[in-house]
């Protein structure tokens, strides 16, 4: 619902630095800060291959990386956001002072909390001239809904995480306010979708979307949705 | 997407048979054949408190098992729907027959995968009378969008969870072929909400749905839904 600002930013950022030939520390203040820190966390990027990953998306990801060879698409990175990791803009704007610390711990990004291949094995590309993302995703044997199928509320998910981040790249923080989802079949467990999204109109704070969800052959349409998203002012709090 | 119907028959069936006096395993043949082969494998309910459940999540429930005394609603048990315990008619109508066996063994229903108080608490009652069910979800750590907040695809999951029961109860299979969601307000992680989903009408094979998420106290409407359900033939393959 919430589009990660942070992961968004962060991206941004990555991706400016990178055209502007900086180190990848100099590009991103927030990864800087752990590279140069005494603890040393560096964060696992998760939008790379494992060994989980089935040959139809390992295609499509090499696919894809040639396309990011002459600038026009980049991969998007992406972390678990977890409590002590994220930054500082976070925690003044958004956090609920009245969360029990305990419970925060604990917390990580809904689509990174799975163990390699169990849930959801994504990679999202952004081509910034077309306004537009590619999410390929293989939805592992956790996400079941009837058996043998994914579960609706897995594709949802994966719908408001590529149409989201097709928003929250041009338009920083946003937040979704809607989403309509067509689902017209099933899609089988662990086989691979290709998620395509594009940022349709912005009209003041709202921005309009749209998806479609296909067969990794383009052959079969599994889904169709819209999205509109409102960009937030950072200096209000949520609640 | 997809509601278990295996779920929700099992469910009709245990209700049934509650109100005519049978035994739990004469109720429902599925159960019969678990309880009496040598296998001895009952499975959990998981719509059933545990040490993870708060104080709001525990007073709600408790209000619910009241309203259950008099027959008026009932209290739909939950399992995990893992493809050694699904029941025959998904074997045949639905399974697709190209899917490694290894990664359906590894199997899970989306809403159940998690730990204890980590992902999706709940528990749905329902009212025949009046085809309505309330879901009571908490929702743990590993939901997480932002920071602090429910991932908007995990309020999807159990929209879509909750309204599809409401569906499935009266429309035996059914399918996802819309659902459509306002996100009002971001939900605080680890907070209790109220799902209360309704049948709207009944159109030849669809059936119309809506529902809204609230706080626990009703205060504060976080989400409203509509859904619409088709009723699919069992005797027709999904793919």
């Amino acid at each position: 619902m919430l589009r990660s600002c942070t992961a968004a930013l962060r991206t941004l950022r990555a991706l400016r630095g990178r055209r502007e030939g900086a180190s990848p520390a100099a590009r991103d203040p927030v990864l800087a800060r752990r590279w140069f820190s005494t603890e040393k966390v560096i964060p696992k990027d998760h939008a790379l291959p494992n060994p989980s990953w089935s040959k139809d998306l390992r295609l499509l990801f090499d696919q894809f990386m040639k396309k990011c060879e002459d600038g026009s698409w980049e991969r998007l990175p992406s972390y678990k956001s977890k409590y002590t990791q994220k930054s500082e803009d976070f925690k003044t704007c958004f956090l609920d002072s009245k969360l029990v610390k305990e419970q925060l711990s604990q917390a990580q990004l809904f689509t990174r909390g799975y163990e390699d291949g169990l849930g959801f094995e994504y990679v999202i590309f952004y081509n910034d001239d077309e306004k537009r993302t590619v999410c390929l995703f293989q939805g592992g044997p956790y996400l079941q809904g009837v058996p043998g199928f994914l579960h609706g509320g897995a594709i949802a998910t994966m719908i408001d995480a590529a149409v989201g981040m097709c928003a929250a790249i041009p338009g920083g923080i946003v937040m979704t306010a809607n989403l309509n989802i067509n689902f017209k079949r099933p899609i089988p467990l662990c086989s691979v979708v290709v998620i395509n999204s594009q940022l349709d109109k912005i009209e003041g704070r709202k921005l309009f979307l749209s998806c479609t969800v296909r067969s990794a052959d383009e052959k079969i349409l599994y889904s169709e949705a819209t999205g509109l998203f409102i960009k937030l002012d950072p200096e209000k709090s949520l609640i």
